[in-house]
């Protein structure tokens, strides 16, 4: 089974509480809190959308690339990840 | 006035579609998408919350370092930013 | 034939490149030349050797884990990117 | 004192060591070591010249967006700092 799929609850519930962060960020905004305290806010929900996003690359890089896979699948998802990286890393 | 409130709609508006962005990521989960399709939104969600970051990062160093703030206040907010920057930056 | 070996003309130049940029560093600080011109220089050779890693990552990647690799190897090395990965990336 | 000079001694060891990095790296491609090893001593050196840059940045915002500065030099160094930023943090 997919990885993403084997840790859907945990991975739903890391996303809902990173929107949570969002939420908190459009309440300072509108409430005119003091801009660093914003910043703050923002940074942290970066932090978070960054580390589910390594932790998934790994768990992906993991179980698409193995020794499980279909050579033809493997050929596709060499591919795949190779062109995200090079978005994701500039 | 404060960078982020003279921005305030255009700021509130990107927040917005950033959390669109995850609902979508939610709902591809929940559908069992692809993991690469997932993979993929979830690291443009980290790119247009770190574009935003970026750009927040140097109004506030534009706007609260400039010349029109007292010494006391440059002080402290010289003090939160490079704190700010170490964990956003390391 | 190992990524790095097939190119190795192409890498080593671009680490020569590097270095030369770290010696121009040591003598703008030698000659007490402006900060700020430091801090671009050091920013300019960061960006040099984050885009080697990057490239050479992308290939690791496609010979290391690709079709012609045995089920033995290809473990390891997944292993060893992953591991990599987590340092890297955070 | 320019932050950059006060700390010269110590700056240039740091910068001497990560040019003794490169060289590492430039005889493990020469003697055709495993790629995995010249990834490993990338991302380290590439880990070094970061954490140097960002205790620059932070020491040069301290020292040069501070009270001690004149209206016209500061007002000249947030625009080199953003524009910078720009470069460094996209």
């Amino acid at each position: 089974m997919a990885h993403i799929i084997a840790n859907k609850d945990k991975i739903l519930m890391r996303i809902k509480k990173i929107k949570g962060q969002l939420s908190g960020i459009e309440k300072a905004i509108e409430d005119e809190k003091d801009c660093f305290k914003v910043l703050q806010q923002i940074s942290a929900s970066r932090g978070a959308i960054q580390s589910l996003m390594n932790e998934l690359l790994n768990d992906h890089i993991k179980e698409h690339l193995g020794n499980h896979v279909s050579e033809e699948q493997r050929a596709q998802e060499i591919e795949n990840i190779t062109n995200l990286l090079k978005t994701y890393l500039k």
